[in-house]
């Protein structure tokens, strides 16, 4: 509706963690760039990759995307290229490489969030711009990296980090400005939603956690998604964001779907509702905020009780609009890129306004 | 995520029409102004009003928004304010107010879009931004309109033209950008939505209609809402916006729910499905567009299947999300007088962007 001006744009970025998410990524680099050109006014140039299992490697003007995601590298494999070495150095590697912008994409640590902490707050010292889906460095360190990034004149960006490529966030603080968000609930975890839907198919729960596990849905050790860990971090992640909170995760209470019986599946089917995992936060009228992560008997008739299998949703609880519901998936490779990618165009726009302001 | 600075000014805005969305407006300007200083940098000052049964008026230093709103006016009302006239001379109004800003909320003629989209074409060629709610001028002319907006230097908003405040086009083309959007489906309209509700409840078509007017939701004559009418011109909106479409209105093919029968109604759920107004567009191979308007039976775990009573919806199909689905309320004089606000906030957001820029 609003008319941009297009400033073409390359942006190096190093992807810290090869794994599903920035490989996603560079498949989309190899085919979407003359795409992103046209639309977006800018492109991606790979310059470093590091990989605690095939090491790392810088390479000032840029690595082919093609070639990065069709090599079938062996452990350490990227010490073959050229200002390659076998070692993950991230350190190093975030500290020392030619690139504008770090794309954390390493594992969540529920606990402190490290190594990714440390990640963003080496690139946001070093002035590059960051980019991640790790629920980790945000659900536990958000404050502190935003206010580095502030200090450094560069930008935190973290969409993928609740929904994946879903914009929950974006949608809130953006579009939804001035609407006065006064709480949220949701379903932020796939893997427990398809667990309740199997039950609901008349499996008990760990035939059908096992069933998740074969589908590749549940990990080996289900514990963090279907006792609410994971919702937890992203019910922090959200509420400090969208209502001003500085909740810490063991602040919010959290209980699972694992005690749930088949015959508490009946009666809530009985009674035209079905059970779903909630992650929510309220807004109180003293000002503070307060999250919980349960399972709740949602009626048929509720905007989240018919978001199945791994979809995820939040219904956003506003002043001015009542409630409005965002739904989409939740995982996916290629999804949780995309939120990489909306996190570079928030920064592009971002950046194009700042350089027509020096002009 | 982003830091953005805050630059206070205040807006002048005329209302052309004072039924239900402006007069919420004025509503929420009268308790508002000082919580939108300060979290988005501006504050709205009424200078003119203008209004087929209540007459017009211009008060370049403002009127009072609490006066407008609590004074009984009578027919011809405004001629007794200092300024005032018992007639309603939208043009002098538009092309004359000291207003930085019209606010176009007249009725929708959905056959050539007037007097509407000669009221924003005055505005627009005034120099004025134009925000609207209004279906008419945007489906029937967005294409010119936005023309002379930028000819002009000036915005042209119109996010309430298709789900009241729930923000559809802004998430599409804002925090949606870069996902490829490919086509859409949704319920646009709360009365049809309604109806088949109520028929599902075991009401007949006329019965359900029947008791739709009398809770207020069906007006005397329903032909708009159940025959797709309304929803047609939705779908024009969306597909020229989002699928960069020219379609006009005839160009969409157009069935309502008017023959459906009880016995449709129980066939459907018995195949576990249900019958919804469907408003739908798609980018065909070839880049045409092609969009349609139908009743669709869906089955239950559709993401539209379990929107109910005067709930909207659209599930936009993307490339790199999937379907992404954003619900919220479709109708409402508060809730669309926010759509006006959330226009008002993108085009201050743009302002200020291009104020930074000229300094």
């Amino acid at each position: 509706m609003l008319h941009r001006r297009i400033h073409m744009t390359t942006y190096n970025i190093a992807l810290i963690g090869f794994g599903g998410v920035n490989r996603a990524l560079a498949e989309l680099i190899a085919t979407k760039n003359p795409l992103w050109e046209r639309d977006l006014g800018f492109r991606l140039n790979i310059v470093a990759v590091s990989d605690l299992y095939l090491g790392s490697v810088i390479s000032p003007n840029g690595l082919d995307a093609k070639t990065l995601v069709e090599a079938n590298f062996a452990k350490g494999g990227f010490g073959q290229l050229s200002g390659g070495s076998a070692e993950a150095d991230n350190e190093t590697i975030i500290k020392t490489a030619p690139a504008d912008l770090i794309v954390e994409a390493t594992f969540t640590n529920p606990k402190d969030g490290e190594p990714a902490v440390s990640h963003c707050r080496w690139a946001l010292q070093s002035g590059k711009h960051v980019v991640t889906t790790n629920k980790g460095p945000v659900a536990i360190a958000a404050q502190e990296l935003k206010a580095v990034a502030h200090a450094n004149g560069v930008h935190f960006e973290y969409e993928g980090s609740v929904m994946s490529g879903t914009p929950v966030i974006r949608m809130a603080e953006r579009t939804l400005a001035g609407a006065e968000v006064k709480g949220f609930e949701g379903i932020l975890n796939g893997t427990s939603n398809f667990v309740l839907g199997r039950m609901e198919g008349g499996l008990d729960f760990a035939t059908a956690v096992k069933e998740a596990q074969i589908l590749g849905y549940a990990e080996a050790d289900p514990t963090a998604d279907v006792e609410g860990f994971d919702v937890r971090l992203k019910v922090v992640i959200l509420a400090n964001e969208l209502l001003g909170a500085s909740l810490k995760p063991e602040e919010v209470t959290c209980k699972g779907i694992s005690k749930l019986s088949p015959s508490d599946i009946e009666n809530a089917a009985a009674a035209n509702s079905r059970w779903k995992l909630v992650g929510s936060a309220v807004r109180n009228e003293d000002g503070t905020v307060t999250g919980s992560v349960s399972p709740k008997q949602l009626p048929f008739e509720h905007p989240l009780a018919g978001v199945n299998g791994a979809t995820n949703a939040v219904s956003l609880n506003t002043e001015l609009l009542g409630s409005v519901t965002i739904t989409g998936p939740g995982a996916g490779r290629i999804e949780t890129a995309y939120a990489l990618l909306s996190d570079i165009i928030a920064i592009h726009n971002a950046q194009a306004t700042a350089k027509r302001e020096a002009a």
